[in-house]
């Protein structure tokens, strides 16, 4: 067993299956000799309350709640600490999801942790006992929805529904007993491949084959959470091929589900992917407010907008998406990535958790239903690559669970389980871990500038790897100035967002410098608020985000990790370290060739 | 059958077996009723005679001879000149090889003709009776070397020297009427998998190998060319690896064919291909020089280093390889690439011999002795993919024949053949190949700067896109200058040219405009020779090599092409057309950021 669980060593049987079983099997394997007793009370649902009672412990909880209770107090006494008598906890969200994007070819896209956890060949192929490990895993941080395929639905992914179902109902009879219900990303075209003429959703013949589909899915998979689909983006296809808007195709999918208490998780993630470079009146950030505000209030009670945390795609600062902040009238779920795809490909550290907790203090409370993360797992015997990004899963399913969660705490829990490391040794790697998102930050893009990388892959440095590109990404640097301008008096972006938020940005001597060139066209001698100019403060914290690269590497390479953790944390310390190298000179030198500005500090920047 | 023998409509049967017997039937059918005589005098080699008699014609010629005579006169007498009463001709080098880089797996290497002419999944797999229309296409243009095989050899290719040589073998049969000899690209390291500990070239283990492979592989191919080599070259194996050089490595293939009558081609394409961008006294054109230059002399009589005209790859406009004029005591072929890498991908309009004309003009006579290259062959059924990339194949032919070949006699007769347009159309078609290469490089990177190319594709516009890359392919193009100085002041690559070299390049005042980028370092405000300054004439350039373009496509759309070569000239014409305008534009961009100067003209360049 690897991660924050590796001192459960036993296996889990297969025979166990309901929560309450997990529950009771793991509390006697971890708790020997403790009596435990088992209350469940199904108005708690996923909740519970554990109290010391003369006898040992009574858990209270729901269903799924009895196995969240025994997983909370297994940790708490596993991790050495005083065990209150008495703690209740229930979960902020109902749907805590993490999106796998694994291809039936045995491929992950964008995964970073090996070959797919489920796929080989075109065809399913796992272990089962490793299946339950990862099931409990899941379970031990609160999640409970995981969609097994990639959102784009490759062939045969497509036969999921099909004559794939029942190898899919299979595993999910593995993950039942844990809590988690499966979902399926689903091809919204698939039915011009049975004989249906159109895939328009306002066709008779098109819901009659979706109903059928649903029908025959929830059959063989009654708790199936639904169905996530990625439509009209990025080549997939979608409602627009018929005339018809997003509401018009998740509502046809939501009624098809709505009879089995299936959820339609519908991803905002549309923009215009063949952009025109020389077009600067288009501005990606805008196209998902554009494609998806003005149906606020008429998708069905069972779809769920997916939306992204930024308006881009996953970069390092974005700020909050303002779809996020302006439909009021419709279920929202916002989406962060563990797979760390454009945050160094789990060779560079970057724990998330500080970057989420800063989006949640943007987020006014109950605008978002449901968190999902694109998953960071794979084949990997420790799941997730680098062992420490475990502690974005981990802190994940705690942020799912409770969105104001500590940051700090929550990654001291994750390493306290994983390595008990002394006091000293503990601090420090938690110390770095808090840290690593804002080092890696200050080496790459600067301040809210995004992108930079290297095309299609999405690692290592690039500065103009987009510029002339499709994707609506640019930076326009010159010689003089560096960033859009996305107030009013530019592309309008910052118009779509609530007034508070605009007056936080709009202006650029009060706008937070790390969202400065987010939102801004500014000259290279422009005066930051500690009255360095702009590009000084480029080197500067290039020149810092790469020192402090080598003292995170020393601090790694001076931790006592156990085998085999430490020489794969030592190799990728050693990738990240020449990395950033490459990061703080390159970019350096972009902008140095751009400004012709010497460093204040006579420090090298190579010509 | 296609290209320029389209007029050949008649199959060539399988079971001629000479060059007189192939002669025989194709002047039989192309001249019926004709009387014509072979007369095979073997002291006239590849060259031969053509005599109007009484009767008809007699050719006179060697074995292979007798061939080039009988397609000589088909040739004047299809394309409809008078044919005159005497002719008689001999090639100027012997070897007159095409390279192809087609895999085993059925791709080809830098190929954009559609698949492998020889190979599918990993096997033979081919049609004969198409193979014979490609040696009678071969043949009639004089070549007369095919090297199957990329350098690049991929598993199953080291194959063709062991269980696949009997069907090589059977490939050479097909060949050997036409007077085409094969060769292949084989791996150095090839040994190592059978039972020899080493590679290294002065293990007599290693030596006893190469011998009887090579005994081997000749009893079953008598007439094989030779072997080719890309020795430690972007991660090939070499010698390097055993401590030993290059002379060391190809002596001792060359000791193995020797007996055999057979040649060791080894390529000299040998550069760091790990290069550190900040690393300013590397510098890639020097390569090839400091690798083989001090070897002069070295080399066994049947080696022949095979050089690539420029010091780079293949680029638009390079100078001529300083080691093609500084090895005198060498073998030496220069390799030319009709696969257009790096200028156009076959959907650009591009006719190659203008610049090779500049080539020989500036390579003093019996410097090389043999010229290669690299194959623009596929297996669409125009060969070439675009139709009129046969231009480079047929001319080339004639090239490898007589260097003095003039470049609008060459174009005009393979225009004449190939289309038989009326006077005015022929005279429009000619003229827009003749200029393709110029409108070509107006607008792609400006005045013999190179690259600016995308990565790993080479095509499209791209002018940061090996900036900070490890292939030694850098611009360094600031907010005032940009290029590389190359002369003793800089790099030194200027060092390495014969006197009259360097002084044609060494001061920026007096050297060419068109290869200013390539010897030096300028700022935007150089004075051209003409008056306009350096940014000036990047704009102008570009301005006009995409509206020379839109000329060239209109001229393209107005002649009469048949189908189904109408189509795809017309649809490549398009494409070119949008790639030309994004170059234009791109670079334009790229300039004006870094210079802030406006065109003179106020045409518009993008922000």
């Amino acid at each position: 067993m690897n991660a924050w669980l590796r001192q459960l060593t036993w296996r889990i049987p297969e025979d166990l299956s309901s929560p309450a079983d997990v529950a009771r099997y793991e509390l006697n394997r971890a708790l020997p000799g403790v009596s435990i007793s088992l209350n469940q009370d199904d108005n708690l649902g996923d909740g519970y309350s554990v109290q010391r009672v003369s006898s040992g412990w009574q858990i209270s909880g729901g269903k799924n709640g009895l196995l969240y209770g025994a997983y909370a107090l297994i940790l708490k006494a596993l991790s050495g600490e005083a065990v209150p008598d008495d703690f209740a906890s229930a979960p902020y969200y109902p749907l805590r999801m993490i999106n796998c994007w694994d291809n039936m070819d045995g491929t992950i896209e964008r995964g970073y942790s090996g070959r797919s956890l489920f796929f080989e060949n075109g065809c399913f192929d796992y272990d089962p006992a490793r299946m339950r490990e990862l099931a409990r895993l899941l379970a031990s941080c609160g999640l409970n929805v995981l969609c097994i395929n990639n959102v784009n639905v490759h062939e045969p992914a497509q036969r999921l529904l099909e004559d794939l179902l029942p190898e899919a109902a299979a595993l999910a009879a593995i993950f039942r007993p844990f809590g988690i219900r499966l979902m399926f990303s689903v091809d919204f075209s698939r039915p011009l491949k049975h004989g249906v003429p159109t895939a328009d959703p306002f066709d008779p013949a098109v819901r009659a084959w979706w109903r059928d589909t649903a029908a025959r899915v929830y059959s063989a998979i009654p708790d199936l959470a639904g169905f996530l689909v990625k439509a009209d983006s990025e080549g997939r296809p979608g409602p627009f091929s018929y005339g018809r808007n997003h509401a018009d195709g998740a509502n046809m999918l939501a009624e098809a589900v709505k009879p089995f208490g299936g959820w339609i998780v519908w991803r905002c993630f549309v923009y215009n992917c063949r952009q025109d470079w020389r077009d600067t009146k288009t501005d990606r950030p805008k196209a998902a407010w554009e494609h998806y505000a003005f149906l606020d209030g008429q998708f069905s009670d069972n779809v769920i907008l997916q939306v992204k945390y930024g308006p881009f795609d996953f970069q390092v600062r974005e700020p909050l998406s303002p779809l996020l902040l302006g439909m009021n009238h419709t279920n929202l779920a916002m989406e962060l990535q563990l797979a760390q795809e454009y945050t160094g490909h789990q060779i560079d550290l970057f724990t998330m958790i500080p970057m989420w907790r800063e989006l949640f203090s943007d987020l006014p409370a109950n605008r978002i239903m449901s968190l999902a993360a694109v998953s960071n797992l794979g084949r990997d015997d420790n799941y997730t690559g680098h062992p420490l990004a475990a502690v974005n899963l981990y802190t994940y399913g705690l942020l799912a669970w409770d969105p104001s969660v500590d940051a700090e705490k929550a990654v001291t829990e994750w390493a306290r389980l994983t390595y008990g490391f002394a006091a000293a040794d503990e601090k420090k790697l938690t110390g770095l871990l808090l840290s690593s998102r804002r080092i890696y930050e200050k080496y790459t893009a600067p301040l809210g500038l995004c992108w930079m990388v290297n095309p299609h892959d999405h690692y290592g440095p690039n500065p103009s790897g987009y510029e002339y590109d499709l994707w609506g990404t640019y930076h326009k640097a010159d010689r003089n100035a560096v960033g859009i301008d996305r107030t009013s008096a530019g592309t309008g972006y910052l118009d779509q967002y609530p007034p508070e938020f605009r007056q936080k940005y709009e202006d650029p001597e009060t706008c937070p410098d790390l969202y400065l060139l987010f939102f801004h066209r500014l000259p290279y001698s422009f005066r930051m608020k500690d009255g360095r100019t702009m590009i000084q403060r480029i080197y500067d914290d290039h020149f810092e985000g790469y020192a402090e690269t080598q003292s995170l590497a020393e601090t790694l390479s001076a931790l006592p990790f156990p085998e085999p953790d430490r020489a794969v944390i030592l190799r990728r310390a050693e990738m990240q370290l020449h990395d950033a190298k490459e990061w703080c000179d390159i970019v350096n030198t972009f902008f140095h060739r751009l400004s012709g500005v010497e460093d204040a500090h006579g420090r090298t920047i190579y010509p």
